[in-house]
């Protein structure tokens, strides 16, 4: 089966780790697949590098590299990262399907209010004090995409209403072999 | 089939590229197989580090876990780089090993004098100019494997033989699906 990279971006707590997590779930063995976490990537592969706008990128290139690696053998990648910059995250399709790869970019769209309230990791809290420069939709920008391939506001509806909707878009380009990936059942 | 990771280890003009392109060129399209080459890692997941120790390890343990993800989806993954450091090698092992992939170690062996003499890429006339400093085997340590999979004396025998004799190796491991592995009418 044909690799994809489809690239979740959004806010801290916006979901994309848990979109993706839920992906897996449900696909299950069903195909390669592969997570590239924001947090996993910035351990292993961008020790170093900070939260400039410069820094940001060369760490969502370096996703972009793995994520297109990954993809050319067949693997479905599930990238969750903020990847704030609209540019970048153009550049990272543009690369991807010059290589043949299909490259589809989710919106994980939770208004900042919101995550600001929910802050399941108590980071918000912590960068509303001051504590941590640099973040995104604090003091630092997000650039929401303006034409995403699925545009889920992850505020209105449950995950596994977003993850129907998802799994929908992934089967209609050919990405699951299983017919019923829209129900929630999987 | 399964994926395994095949380390090429050896000073800069050692033969590790070449080793890598011919076994890419001689199985061609048979299986899924990735060459992961120093110099292009260097650019692409290490920009900004540098020589050190320190910094070569980090560098070395980025590829190891590319290499880690792409195995496991069942790529053969031809790593071609100095990685002068035995203990960082052998933890590349162990992490390999500790998930079920095969770790293979390469030691493409050519005398520095030999690689001083053939200089294809003219770095070790301005290594020994000063003009380069950590210049591996000049001014900074290479630690040969003790115990290596295949030790290639490269300077000792074409590249077609050592080709043949690695060929044979991962068709032994049942890297390969065609019998005839060995040939180098391949």
């Amino acid at each position: 089966m044909n690799g994809a990279i489809v690239w979740l971006t959004g806010i801290s707590g916006s979901g994309k780790t848990a979109l993706a997590e839920g992906v897996a779930e449900r696909i299950g063995s069903a195909r390669a697949l592969e997570i590239l976490d924001g947090d996993v990537i910035r351990k292993e592969l961008s020790s170093g590098l900070g939260f400039s706008r410069e820094d940001r990128n060369i760490n969502v290139r370096r996703i972009g590299f793995v994520a297109r690696l990954l993809a050319r053998h067949g693997v479905l990648v599930l990238v969750a990262t903020i990847s704030p910059y609209a540019e970048t995250r153009d550049e990272m399709r543009r690369l991807a399907e010059a290589g043949g790869t299909l490259f589809l970019e989710i919106f994980a769209d939770r208004p900042l209010a919101s995550a600001i309230a929910l802050d399941v990791k108590g980071l918000y809290k912590r960068a509303l004090a001051g504590e941590i420069p640099h973040f995104t939709g604090i003091s630092d920008p997000y650039e929401p995409p303006t034409h995403p391939d699925l545009w889920l506001k992850t505020d209105q509806e449950p995950l596994t209403a977003s993850l129907d909707r998802l799994l929908t878009l992934l089967a209609s380009k050919q990405l699951l072999q299983f017919s019923s990936a829209h129900s929630s059942q999987l």
